[in-house]
């Protein structure tokens, strides 16, 4: 891991102000926690509007195991693209629903388009992706 | 389970064509699926917006298992809601970097709290909440 | 302007129920408008994620006119770039904050590039891009 | 104006290479104007969650001023609303369509309820809100 620098921000002090409240009610532990958090934040953003950078989506699936062939459909999918899903959990929400959410790992093009074909599976109820990385360099 | 029912769109030509080309695009089987899609997802953000109803969330959580104390923390916090949260994934991403998704029910505002707090724990890199339901009416 | 045409959608009475209700709520005269509404949307979204489309922006600005210099910086970028900005409008908050409105006129990328350096001029304490297009197709 | 303080923050030295490079590209004059850009719009995200506290919003209004007695609608709506729509921009981006963007001032549910009735008008092609402030703390 590399070392740990410092640097100074300059500000009114009424921004201040309120940014500790802010922070106080979000239950950051100081204030250069929630700074990192809004730094990598938008450099994540930044990563997946690139095109050839390696990204990680979580994408939720909700839907009901009544509907005919449909578990198996999905199933099918994912196991067609293996190397991208890193792992899935299976939730049974109450008697009729599921929430699967899928791990996946590709480029942001590629785990878009997965996440798409899962989203408009007829039966899929609702879906939704989570845009994250691996981690590197947010140290 | 409800019946179907069925009901009409009237549209210019053109945008259906526009239409049609998309939902191609994205992989749905017919019109209907892609317009049920639209609704749902327009039904389920509402539903977020209300103060009083039970929603699910799938909270992601990017962090290294190398920050002292960080695995234990979350542990504990997930241990005092183990309520809400219904369930969760742990994904080793890569050497230092682990992935952790959680499955959360509870009012949109419960939901959103323990989001928070568990996004700005000090050591958690990036974390992002997906908005979703237990999808009772989304049939 | 082309024919109007029209098409059935089938779905769960359930689903139609609380749609009906989203609808009432938020003012639509009939479920076909708000159907081509989610339609719209969801062209418009595609439109921004392509490269060689020409979209509108409008882009929010606020500031406060006290800062010295800021007026006459934004309005010489302004004008670097009168090819593609088409309007503004300037409003009078308070005593010292202004809004700037702009409207702006590119591909996607232009747009999206133009935004950022207005909104990352030193003194600019906020600032949106709402994304929208020409409207051609949208009929 | 309130006078200016300083605060030290401590991260990474990956982190801070990263982010000098997202700054670089997108503007900024110095890293200070970058983080306080991150705490502005955090904070006025967070004022547009709250119940009763002023906002301004920035309304898109696309549409075709071919179809019959819209432009009187609209003018009709927004005159029962004269007292939270500040002012007005109308652009004629082609033939057909025109863009409308309105600021509007009032509490976030009011803000919202007059955008959500105004895109939901029979002949709106496409609409968005921008959600700012009247920068009161955020110098």
């Amino acid at each position: 891991m590399s070392e740990i620098t410092r640097f100074g921000v300059s500000l009114r002090s009424t921004l201040l102000e309120q940014f500790d409240e802010l922070i106080e009610e979000k239950g950051y532990s100081n204030r250069s926690e929630a700074i990192r958090d809004l730094i990598r934040n938008r450099l994540v953003e930044e990563k997946w509007a690139q095109e050839d950078v390696e990204v990680v989506g979580a994408i939720s699936l909700l839907y009901s195991h009544d509907v005919r062939e449909l578990t198996h459909r999905l199933t099918e999918f994912e196991h067609d693209h293996h190397v991208a899903i890193i792992s899935k959990m299976h939730i049974h929400l109450n008697e009729h629903n599921c929430l699967e959410i899928l791990a996946v790992r590709g480029l942001a093009s590629e785990v878009r388009e997965i996440a798409e074909k899962l989203i408009s599976t007829k039966g899929v109820k609702h879906g939704k992706l989570i845009m994250t990385t691996m981690g590197e360099g947010l140290a």
